[in-house]
C-alpha cells in the first residue's frame, strides 16, 4: 500500500518521538526477538499521537497483537493513527474530534478483537467493557491502568464487585506518578495555558485547587516562574505540606476573590463552582489539569452567563449580569492536551509512563495465575527496573550497597552500630 | 467598507490584547483628550501584531497620524495589519511571510510618510533612514529604540557620527529590560521551544549563552523548572554573578559536550559555532533568544551538513557525516516569535516595554530643543511614572519616605544619624 | 526550694520554646483535664533540650508519671534538666557531655523506673532494654520511635524475632518525617554548618549523599541559597527524581573529586570513606545529617592522616601525606546537634514531631490490646489528626468535600462521571 | 614576644580566614614583592575580627603600615586584635563591647596617625576626621567607601562641600554590592536570625522592608528556605521588580498585621515604627540587616512597652498593655553581626569586598593627582580586574570575543549584521 501523504506525516511524528523514548528503544532491543507476548492480543486505549504510538509499536516488537483506541474525544491525531495502522499487527479504531456516542463505537469495535489485556487511561475501556461486554470479560487476564482518576474509578468498581480480574494501578507506582504527575502535568500544563492566552505568569496571582502530584508540579513551576501561587485542599496533610513548601494556603471560597489564573488538578468534580464564580475578579482565567472536564462547575457557569463568545482559539469568555468576564480554557478540559496547539505531555514522560505500562503488563501477564482479581498495586521491583533502564539511558551511575553496609542495615545492636 | 472576515479576527486579537494591557488603557485614558501628539507623524517598526497594533491606537488616540511597518519578515500578522489599517490615523506596510527585499520596500513606502518621530525595533527603520533616505532625515525629531541590539547599533552608528537626531535608548531603562528580557523573553523563549518540541525541561542540560537580562531570565526559569543549567559569558563579573547564582560557568567549548538545549542571548553572532558543533551530542537543539538570527553559525552548520530534513515544523535536522544530528529550531531566528505557533512576548511584558515608548517619545517630542543628536539615556522619571502606573493598575500600595526619613537621608553626621 | 540561677536559665529556654509550640498548647488545654495518661509511667529518650522539656512536660500535664534520658552524650542541656527535675511528675537522667558509659547508667536508671510506655530517639532506650534488662520487659506496653534510624533498628530487631511488645513507626508518619526531615533537618544542618564555619554556600560545590526526606530538605535548600549541589544514592528511583529535580547525579567516587562540602543523610556507615578521601580538594569539609557519626568514616580519615588539630571549635583538620587537608565538622556527629552552638530542630519542628509521639502513645495505649507485638504503622488518622490541630494553630481553613463530590469519588460509571 | 593564648586564638581565626580568601592570597603574591603601598599610612575601619585581619595584613604586605580601628561598638574581636598588633607594621586601636564615646577615643588614635588613605565602613572614620580633626584633613590624599550607608553619608558630605579630596564609593562597584549584599547579607542574616531564635523559615511570614540589594538577597532566600515573603518599598521600580518575581508588595502599614518576622534594610530611619507595632501579632519578631540600628523604631518600642526582659540571648522582649509581646532582636543591630553568636559575612565575601578595597586603593593613590575632590564611582577596570582573579581562583575559564564578534559589535549596518 502507498503512503499517503497523511501517513508521512504520522511517521515523521512518530520518528521524533521514537528518537526522545530511550526507554522504548531498549524495550525493543530486550524484546524484540524473545517477544515475550507473542500470542497475545493488547488493547491500547489512550490519546493516540505520537507518543502513544511508539509505545503501541514497541507491544507489537515485543509480540502482541495491538489494538488502540482513543481515550478522549479530542485528543488523537488521524495522522498517527493512520501511521499506525500501516504497520504488522497493528489495527487501530480512533478518529480525531469524535462525538462521545462514536468514541463509544470504536472503543466496543476495540474490545470486538477479544483483549487478553486491556493497557488503559482512566478507565475507560474496561469501564465500557464490564458495563457494556460483560460476556467478552471471560477472556481478560488483566488490565493495567496509568492515570490517578482511573485507579480510582477502577477501586470503585472493586467495591461493587466489578473488578473480576486482576488490575494493576501503575498510576500509583513511584517512576509513574512522580514523574508523569509532577513533571509531565506540572509543565505541559503550564506552557500550553501561556501559549494559548500569550500571557505572562510571573507576578500574576494563581490559584491551584489541589495539592496531589499534578498540583505539587503545577504550584511549584508556576511560583518558579515568579507567580504567587495559593493552594486549595481537602486533606489537612496535604495543606501542611503546601504550606510549610511557603505557598498561600486557603479555602476556595476565599481564593476566588483574588485569584487570577484557576487550574484545578483535583480528580473531582464542581471544585471551582458557582458560589465561587460569583467572587472572581472580571477576568480570571479557569483551566482544569484533572482527568475529567468536572472540576470547573462548566453547566453553572453557563447558566449564570447573559452572554458567551470565543474570544481567542481554546477560550471562551462568560459575561456576567454585573459585567464581569470570566474566562474557560479548552472548556474546561485537560489543559495539556486539549487547547489548539496542545500535544499532551512531553515526549520523556510518556517514555516512562509507557515504559511502567509495558513492563506491568509483562508482569501481569507472567504472573496472572497468582493474581487475585481486584486492584493490585504494581510489585516495586517492576518499579525499579524501569527506573534502570531509565538511569541507564540517561548514562548515570549511582552507588551500590558496599556488603558492611548490608549488614549495617541488618543490625540493631549498639556495639555493631557504634563499634 | 465592510469588514472581511480577516478583519474580524485581527479585531479579536486585539481586543484580547486590550483587555490585557491597562496601562495602555491609563494612557488613552490620560492622553485621549488633550492628545499631545496632534499634528506628528509617528512611524512605529515593530512585529505587527496584537500587542503592537493596541500601541499604535494608543499612539492615534493620542493625537498622531501612525505609520506602521514590520521588523522582521516573519513576524507581522496579516489580520491584525487589516484590523489596524481600517481605523483612522493609522496607515501600514507590513506583510507577513516576506522576503528580505519586500520588507526593504515596505520600510521605504512606511518612510515616504516622513515621519517626525520613529519609534524602532533594532533599529531598523531609523538604519534604514538614515542609509538609504538620508535626504528624509531633515524632518525626524527623534526617534526611540526599544531593543538591546537597536541601542548597541545606535550606538555604533553614533560612533560614526550617523546620529544627527535626539535617540532614547528605551531599552536601557529599568522598566523595560528588566522586564521584557528577564521575564518577557525568559518565559516565552522556553515555553515556545517546549511547544515546539514537545520535550520535557525536567533533568535536562541546558546551556545559555550570556548571562545579560535575557539570559538570567532564561536561565533561572529553566533551573526553576528542574533543568540543570550552564551559563557561558564573555563578561567576568556577569560570570561571576552566574556561579553566585549557583550556574554551572564555563567556556562554550566545553559546555558543547555536555549541553542537550542551547540557547543564545547574546546580540553577537557566531556564538555557537564549528568548533562547537563538532562536540555535541547527537540530538543537540540549537535555539536563539537574541535579537538576530546570527547567534548561531547555521552556515557553519549547513556546511558541515550532509543532508538536512524538517523533522517537526520549526525544526530542522542538520546531519553530520559522524551521523549524528543536529536540530535548529526555527532557523536560529528568535525562538520566541520565529516558532510555528509563536506569539512573541506576553501581553502584559509589551503594555509595559510600549508604554515606556509612548511616554519616552511624549517627553523626546515635548523636549526635543533641548537634547543633543545622539544616543541618550531616557530620563528616570519617565521611567518611574511609568512604573507608578503600572502599580495603579496592579492595585499595589507601596510606602512614601516620611519627613523624618527625607532628613535621614540628608544628613551624615553622627549625631544626626544615632541621635 | 530556691531556684539556683541554672534552674532559671533551663526555665526561660522552656518558655522560649513552650511560646512556639502551639500544638502542645492545645495538646495540654485538650486532656490537661481528662489526664488520659494517669498512673503511666512513661519514659522518654531524646536530646534533653527545651524543645523535649515542653514534650515531657505535655505528658505530665495528661497524667503520666515521665521519666526521661538523654539519647546521645553531647546534647542534653543541664539547665533544662534542671528545670524539668523540678516539676512534679518528672524525673530525669540525663547530663551534657557525658562518656559512653555515662549514658548508659543513665538509660539504665531510666530504666529502673518500669516505663509502661518508652517514646524513643533512635531506638536507644529499647534496645538498651531488650538488650539488657530483657526481665523489664514484661511491663512494657508497647514503644513510639521518632527517628528513620530507629525505625530500622526495630525493623531489624523485629526480623530476629527480638520485639515482643507492640512499636509505632512515629517516624513514618508524613506528619512527622516530611516536615521534620526535609524542613527541620533541612534548615539547620544547613544553618548550624554556616554558622559554625563562617562561610558562604552561593557558589559551593556541595555533595549530599542520600535523597531521602533529609537529603531531598539539605539539597533543595543548598540549591535554592546557590549551591551547585550533586546527589548520590544507592536507590534508582531516589537517583531519578534528584535527576528530574536539576540535580547532578553521580557515584560518591566521582563526586569526591569536585565537592568543597559533603553532607551525608543515609543513615548508613561508611559512606564517605578512604577512597573518596583519596580524591577529595583541599579543605574539603565533611558533615553529617544522619543519626549516627558512622557515615563519614572517621576511623580511616584518622588513619590516613599524618597531622590532626581543631582549626576552630567543631571543626578539626586531617592532614594527608600529600599536604592536602580535610575538616571533619563535630567529629561526624550530627551537624544540626554537635557544632559548638547548635540547637537542634527549629522548635515547630519538633512541637509537630513531639505531638505525633503524644497522640501515637496515647492511640497505642489506649489500643494496646488489640495491638500484635511488632513494628506498626501509626494509624493514619492519628496523623491526620495532629495535621488538623496544627492547621487550626495557624489559622488556616481548607475546604470540605461536598456531598455532591463524596458521591463523585464512589462512582466508575462513564455516564455518572460525565453526566 | 611571647604569644598569650588570646594570641593564639586569634592567629587560628586569622588562618581559617586566609586558606578561604585566595583572592587576597593572589594580591600577596602579586604585590608582595612590588610592594606599591610603599611610605603610605593606611587607616581601615571596619569590624576587626579575622576576615578584616587578613585585609589588613595584605595591605601590610603590599608595603603599608596600617592602623585600623573598629567600625561600630559591639563587633570586633581582641584576639583577633592582638594577633594583628603583633603583626610588623600594623598597629590597631579596637576593642569589644565599648561605649560610644570609648569607640570616638578610637577613632581619633587612629587618626593621629595621620592616615594617607581611608578605607572606611560605613564612613565612620571619614566623618570624624572631617567632623572633628579637619586640621589633619590636608595629608589625606583619598578615601575608599564599602557600605551603601556610607556611600549615601558620603554623597550627603559633598553634598555640603565638606568632601575636600577624591572618595571611591567602592559599595557602588558591582563586584562589592551584588554579592556582599545579595549573598553575604542575605545568607549571614538568614542564617544568625535562625540560630538566634531556633525558630524555623519555612511556612513563616515574613515582611522584608527595602528591595535593593540586601532586601533582594533576603527575599529570594528567605522564599527559597518556604517562608511566605512580602517586600515593602518606597520606590515603584524595585516595588515592580519584586511583584515581577512572585513576591507580595504592599505597604508597611498593612504587611504589619500579617507577619511573623520582619527584616529591614532600607538605610532609613524608622522603617518600623509606632503605627506599625499597634498592628502585629503577639511573638512577632523584628531583626534589621542595614548598617545602623535605627531602622527599627527601638526607641518608641520602648516607650509603648509596658514591660522589658532578654527572653533569650540576644531576644528582647517587649510587653505591650494588650498582652501582646514582640521581640527585638540584637536591639535592632545588624543581625548578621550584633547576635550573641554573629560572625558577619561569610569569608569569601570579604574576600571579594576587601580586594575590591585594596584595588580601589591601589588605583585611587596612583591616580590622586588626576581625581578632583568628591564621591567617584570606582572605575570599571578596577572592578573587572577583581571579577576576573576572583575567576582565577575559581578556576573558572570564560569565553572570549572573537575578532568577527568584535567587529560586529561595532557595526550598524543590515548588511553587515546580517550578512
Amino acid at each position: 500500500m502507498s503512503s499517503s501523504p497523511d501517513i508521512e506525516t504520522g511517521r515523521r511524528k512518530l520518528a521524533w518521538a521514537r528518537a526522545h523514548m530511550p526507554v522504548h528503544a531498549e524495550l525493543r532491543r530486550r524484546y524484540g526477538e524473545t517477544r515475550p507476548f507473542a500470542g497475545l492480543t493488547i488493547a491500547v486505549c489512550s490519546h493516540i499521537e505520537a507518543k502513544t504510538g511508539v509505545f503501541v509499536e514497541t507491544l507489537a516488537a515485543a509480540g502482541a497483537e495491538v489494538v488502540f483506541t482513543g481515550s478522549e474525544p479530542g485528543s488523537s491525531q488521524d495522522d498517527v493513527v493512520a501511521a499506525l495502522n500501516a504497520q504488522d499487527g497493528i489495527s487501530g479504531y480512533a478518529e480525531r474530534g469524535v462525538s462521545e456516542e462514536r468514541l463509544l463505537e470504536l472503543h466496543l469495535a476495540a474490545l470486538e478483537h477479544g483483549p487478553d489485556l486491556i493497557l488503559d487511561d482512566a478507565a475507560e475501556l474496561t469501564a465500557c467493557l464490564v458495563h457494556r461486554r460483560p460476556e467478552l470479560l471471560q477472556g481478560l487476564r488483566g488490565m493495567c491502568e496509568q492515570t490517578t482518576t482511573g485507579v480510582q474509578r477502577m477501586q470503585a468498581m472493586a467495591r461493587e464487585g466489578a473488578v473480576k480480574f486482576p488490575a494493576y494501578a501503575v498510576n500509583d507506582t513511584p517512576m509513574k506518578h512522580e514523574f508523569d504527575n509532577i513533571h509531565g502535568t506540572g509543565e505541559s500544563s503550564l506552557t500550553n495555558l501561556l501559549l494559548t492566552t500569550n500571557l505572562l505568569l510571573a507576578g500574576k496571582q494563581v490559584v491551584v485547587a489541589g495539592y496531589g502530584d499534578c498540583g505539587q508540579g503545577i504550584a511549584h513551576k508556576a511560583r518558579a516562574l515568579g507567580a504567587q501561587v495559593t493552594v486549595t485542599e481537602i486533606e489537612p496533610r496535604q495543606a501542611l505540606r503546601a504550606h510549610m513548601a511557603g505557598f498561600r494556603v486557603t479555602a476556595m471560597a476565599e481564593a476566588a476573590a483574588w485569584g487570577e489564573i484557576f487550574i484545578t488538578t483535583t480528580g473531582n468534580r464542581e471544585v471551582i463552582r458557582a458560589e465561587h464564580f460569583e467572587r472572581m475578579r472580571d477576568g480570571a482565567l479557569l483551566a482544569n489539569a484533572g482527568h475529567f472536564n468536572v472540576e470547573i462547575d462548566a453547566r453553572a457557569l453557563a447558566e449564570m452567563a447573559v452572554a458567551r463568545e470565543e474570544v481567542r482559539p481554546g477560550i471562551e469568555a462568560f459575561r456576567l449580569n454585573d459585567g464581569r468576564e470570566l474566562h474557560l480554557v479548552a472548556e474546561g478540559r485537560l489543559v495539556n492536551l486539549a487547547t489548539p496547539t496542545a500535544m499532551g505531555h512531553p515526549v520523556e514522560v510518556m517514555d516512562q509512563t509507557f515504559a511502567m505500562q509495558f513492563m506491568a503488563a509483562l508482569h501481569l501477564y507472567q504472573h496472572a495465575d497468582e493474581l487475585t482479581p481486584g486492584v493490585h498495586a504494581v510489585p516495586d521491583l517492576v518499579d525499579r527496573q524501569v527506573a534502570e533502564i531509565k538511569l541507564q539511558t540517561l548514562g548515570i551511575g549511582i552507588d551500590a550497597l558496599t556488603e558492611s553496609q548490608q549488614r549495617f542495615l541488618d543490625t540493631w545492636r549498639v556495639e555493631e552500630i557504634k563499634g
